[in-house]
């Protein structure tokens, strides 16, 4: 280490007073991911105010090999943006970096600094008659920074894609101080390897990106929320390819909802309902929408489909949202369902996808291997069922609240849940990423050859390793132990 | 270099007789680009049947630094596809590895071999009710490992996008020989950086693809093709935006035509007649499709939106296609456009993209630019206008034919095209990459930390550069020599 005055004093000089902290109260609230999963300790919490800001202190901290965690909202769920322990380390915050830099609605275009928050990106898109179509819990703290660097997911992804599909531009600084501009929304570009592409998704182990380019698409008209019974997952499987062929630019959403989960919800979360009179063993929860006022109005077009479904004996039952206030309530249930199963005891949660037309089978054949494995558990499959991504949590015993049972059978469950997902050709991080919390796991069930080509990518871009160290790729020292 | 009997034997027992040969005549096809501009040798033309073969090829041709050229249709435009004139490479042909491993259109994926020809690909799915949305004008053989090589455009990129965008999975073998499976579809997976879109477009530097899992898209019912007549480039771009805020899912194609093309064709392609009675100085050819039976059909949307267009004032005359042999010959005279601008005379060809929103004011405004600085030129920029891609010919004064002129005003033209294309945020090279034929160009034009990074992932991935040497990435000694 050099002498930490010299380069803090450097840094100082460059962000001025209000851009650098070493205050332990101030810092406190972001060395804690927000899950309270892990804490990390810093140096110092940077806050640049510019790009041009950025690029300084990342060449300031690569001359005196210092390690830099990049961090937007605090909200990501795999640790990725929480230091390491050894007290090291900078946090380089781009909350200051808030600008939206510009809205263009005939280009369906819009360029964003790192630190605009997503829920604010989306306001001032209304204002044009435009929108964002990405969102997701942690809209009201993640900036598009993270989201970018994360390659988030959510809700609607189903029409519109993950963030890689949304990023037109981005504008970064690599780990050596300099500044990729890449910000151009160019649709057609062949000049050699898409270097954004690795950015995306790059958890800051890359980079630092500090805007993007973001496409935007009109804003909606309007949209009909249904809640659906079916029998099983497979059920639900054939309605999405009845649906999905048929409307596919109108169907924005379609989640899974097995009986538990809504059950957990409607015990748990004051002033939630069952949509359907009598129970069903699973749900489906459908968005249509228009975006244009001579489109078919999307009630019709729901209640149009699902009589149809209905015939061809795709579904059971059926409740249409007649207002946005019901179509709200419809999809309080579902984005209540994490909260309502913590309420109801401890659960392993795994954030996995495999090919969406295996889904539905990897529900049905990995639950009962599991349940039978770990006798008293329950096995909650929910969410993005239309994207083969599911959230996967293995319930706890009754009773093992306070037990101490998620350390314990953490080691044993989730490995087993990730080899399943593996055997099925699947991913063990769908949307969430890796962070610290999967790299140990990426290490173990990576192939070789993608394995060697993460690490050989990682040490070139950023040789001296000071860019989120410790996050994503798996060391080969790792391997070897493994 | 080693004893070529030795590493030669051993490819020879890997791939059989059928897999490889050093016959001059055998080879000779594979040596020039079809264009004719580049010539070069090899050792051996190495057609492996399998991925496992080519692995096993590049395993030895590794061991013993043996630069592989790998070569799909060889019908690329940068020269990508040719050996140097060193005669110590080998040609490493996807094209015995022909097969369509699957087509699933509930999925709405297949998996091709890398040496499927796209018009087969074409032909295979339409038997299954389906359709890969992208073409051009070398889809009888070009391949679908060079397609993904090459990140490929073509005329309908509008709607679905370039190569990136259809491919959902790919397999490859890097340069150590190691397979690379990334073949299963999964839309959300964020295991960290996504090496599949390094491959795409990497121009075989990175490693071979050897097969991709690729997105389709239900056939098309029927489509209308429309031949409009407008004034500028201007209100070519606002013709555009009218159409395609009102019928963005179902506009697939939008190219700009100036009269100086419609001409030539007219004059150099015999069968061709001008879909207009009166003389346009500028021509949009506008195709809007449906690929559902209940949806609008094609031919009533164009006439309605075309109609209101007029009222507006944003177009003068529009011919409708009245069926399918109009309509193909309306995509005569678009895809003709090159091969009677070479009957007319010799030209200057550029490949480049600005913004969409910046396309029409970089013609108007470059055109005068150039026009000026090289008496007698005359620019010709067409294309593919809804994607900001235009290709660019300056062509030659009268009589220039068989004086040299191209090899003489080559390396002053072309530098002045890409500096007012760099200088509107724009990119050298849109769909054809940049091969051996832009290396230099991308090497000129290139930020520093763009080349940098371009260079370290090459170096990376591929240490001892036998992955196609001499392509794409610009050296570092060539960046210090200019």
């Amino acid at each position: 280490m050099s002498d930490s005055r010299d380069w803090l004093q450097e840094i100082s000089a460059c962000v001025g007073p209000k851009g650098l902290t070493m205050d332990a109260e101030d810092m406190a609230p972001w060395l804690t991911d927000w899950r309270g999963r892990y804490t990390g300790s810093a140096q110092a919490l940077v806050s640049p105010a510019s790009t041009r800001e950025v690029a300084q202190v990342v060449k300031i901290a690569n001359a005196h090999a210092i390690a830099i965690v990049p961090q937007g909202g605090n909200s990501g769920m795999v640790g990725g943006a929480t230091p390491d322990q050894s007290g090291e380390s900078i946090i380089l915050s781009l909350r200051r970096m808030n600008t939206i830099r510009s809205v263009s609605p005939c280009d369906q275009l819009a360029v964003c600094d790192a630190g605009v928050i997503l829920q604010n990106f989306h306001e001032a898109l209304a204002e044009h008659g435009q929108r964002f179509p990405l969102t997701l819990g942690g809209k009201g703290s993640a900036t598009i920074g993270g989201l970018v660097s994360t390659n988030a997911g959510g809700t609607q992804v189903l029409r519109h894609g993950t963030m890689r599909s949304l990023v037109a531009g981005i504008e970064a600084v690599l780990p050596d101080g300099s500044i990729l501009n890449s910000l151009a929304a160019l649709k057609k570009d062949n000049r050699g390897y898409d270097l954004k592409q690795l950015l995306i998704g790059g958890e800051g182990t890359l980079g630092i990106v500090t805007a993007a380019t973001l496409k935007t698409v009109p804003a909606l008209v309007d949209r009909c929320v249904t809640w659906v019974g079916v029998k099983t997952p497979q059920a639900a499987y054939a309605l999405f390819q009845f649906l999905n062929a048929r409307e596919s630019q109108s169907l924005e959403g379609f989640e899974i909802i097995p009986a538990t989960c809504l059950d957990s919800v409607l015990e748990h979360i004051p002033g939630t309902r069952a949509p359907l009179a009598q129970p069903s063993a699973w749900n489906v929860l459908i968005e249509i929408t228009r975006d244009q006022h001579d489109a078919t109005d999307p009630r019709i077009t729901a209640e149009t489909l699902l009589e149809k479904a209905f015939e061809e004996n795709l579904a059971q039952d059926a409740a249409f949202a007649s207002n946005e206030t019901q179509a709200e309530a419809f999809w309080k249930i579902r984005d209540s369902i994490a909260e309502a199963e913590r309420a109801a005891g401890p659960a392993l949660q795994h954030d996995i996808s495999v090919p969406i037309s295996k889904m539905a089978d990897f529900i049905t054949e990995s639950t009962p291997i599991m349940e039978a494995k770990f006798p008293g558990t329950e096995v909650a499959a929910f969410g993005h069922m239309g994207d083969g991504n599911v959230h996967y949590h293995v319930k706890a015993p009754p009773g093992a609240a306070g037990t101490g049972w998620t350390l314990e059978y953490a080691a044993k469950i989730t490995p087993m849940v990730h080899d399943l997902v593996v055997a099925a050709g699947g991913s063990i991080s769908a949307e969430h990423g890796i962070g610290q919390n999967k790299r140990a796991e990426l290490g173990r069930l990576s192939d070789k050859a993608q394995l060697l080509a993460l690490q050989a990518i990682k040490s070139a871009i950023d040789p001296k390793n000071i860019m989120n160290p410790g996050k994503l790729v798996p060391l080969a020292s790792e391997q070897r132990a493994s």
